[in-house]
């Protein structure tokens, strides 16, 4: 199953590397160069992925990010979505769709086959089950997962997911339906192909959430420069490493500031390292 | 703003067509014929457009309809969003996205310009009001106006949406915070360009989130297939009428089992008028 080959990455390196592209990230001669932006989205992801490949457990692309360059930016996001794939690395789409049953069919079809084709989607909760259930029958091949929202790493997270429901907040309402649906896809090693995101900003939180979704692999954001630390994450190193910690402007904007920035990928390789090493110390 | 031409229309009629595109609702002489699935689709949404354009407030598209075909589909979605702007109908972009503050000024930017640009979009509320102050900077131009998900039409929203926080299910606090950001954002009609989303299929839910936002418009699913009755918007039509109703499957399929297809618009501007028709009975 996808979530076993996910752990053994995970347990290799747990970096999950972002790849949330921003124009102004782009190296001076890209940003120059003569090419569509397309063609140096594409250039630029493929040449962090290719110095990064054999140091992280897998890459994630937030869509937003290109979606809002039209058509341009999602022709990128799918052509760099598929390099990814042929490299044999798994891949999360970040597109949090969250809809009406007949809707999340739709969007299921979108994102786990055709142009869009990812291993893993995140989702956003707030319509309940039925706007999960559609990605089932793609979860039964063992070949696709998905991690739904539980406690998100913005400081509005509040608003809604830390409301009080009979002495517990909302998050943890969510983390024990995330759990429910999951006994059915549990794979041999224990894991379930329906996971959760926890962001690491709260890290009290996180633990409660981890602690109530004993099957589940996590996606956790937040680390660096949205300010979660990694020493919060020293109680999940001691037991199963089920985890993957996102991190994306710090990995992939390491060059800012560099002078020699068309050794862009270099610098996302060092920091990966770094960021690695700087997980991996809290652990016993 | 945006929202006194959507007051208008909706006075004239509550009608929003939802150009929720599916292949097996071509027609014969269309699914036939060997024009490119893109232009299929822009022609039967153009078609339809043309037919209902004067006895409808507005338009929406359910982006995953699109997004389930495709770089393709998304082409025949921009194509079709843009047909109807140029027509000076008022386009829903029914996207539901909801995602971190940086994140959702990508969206906001991908849905408010460019190729996807549409007057206003859905929005999810989990991630908490930074997942929609980015859509501000787009409102204080008075051209854009956003809905947010208060009560969905679907079953499972009785999940989390039903839960109950301090005596009230959660949906009337997102009710309550919907009714909060707008105050900053009222037309000289008195409505906000922060709307709400009810659906028709909860009607008590609907009224007391209806009572609790007095300033917002609301865009209502859930008639017709999804089992919401007319009947239940009576309370709606006695003050200020300010909602539409969305209908999909009911007008742009109303075509299907008929012998003579490619009278498909047609069909759809029967159905509009007889749906106009069952709304506007109870009103007195």
């Amino acid at each position: 199953m996808i979530i076993d080959k996910l752990y053994e990455e995970a347990l290799r390196s747990p970096i999950c590397v972002g790849l949330d592209f921003r124009e102004h990230l782009l190296p001076e001669y890209l940003l120059e160069s003569s090419a569509s932006l397309e063609e140096k989205i594409v250039t630029y992801n493929r040449k962090i992925v290719d110095a990064t490949k054999d140091i992280v457990a897998c890459y994630k692309l937030q869509i937003a990010c290109y979606e809002a360059l039209g058509l341009e930016g999602l022709r990128a996001y799918c052509r760099s979505v598929q390099y990814i794939r042929e490299n044999k690395k798994i891949v999360i789409g970040d597109v949090k769709r969250g809809d009406i049953e007949i809707t999340a069919e739709f969007y299921a079809r979108a994102h786990f086959s055709g142009d869009f084709e990812v291993d893993f989607v995140t989702m956003s909760p707030y319509l309940g089950e039925d706007s999960i259930s559609p990605y089932y029958k793609y979860l039964e091949t063992g070949e696709k997962g998905i991690f739904v929202l539980i406690h998100t790493s913005n400081k509005s997270s509040r608003d809604f997911q830390e409301l009080s429901i009979e002495d517990q907040p909302l998050y943890m309402k969510v983390a024990e339906k995330v759990n429910q649906w999951g006994e059915s896809f549990i794979s041999s090693s224990g894991l379930s192909l329906i996971g959760g995101v926890a962001g690491l900003t709260f890290p009290e939180d996180m633990k409660k959430i981890w602690e109530a979704c004993p099957n589940a692999f996590f996606l956790i954001p937040g680390y660096g420069i949205q300010g979660g630390k990694s020493i919060d994450l020293t109680p999940l190193l001691e037991g199963k490493k089920r985890f993957i910690i996102n991190s994306s402007r710090d990995i992939i904007g390491a060059h800012k500031g560099v002078k020699e920035d068309h050794n862009f990928a270099e610098c996302a390789r060092e920091k990966v390292q770094i960021m690695k090493e700087d997980i991996l110390k809290w652990q016993k």
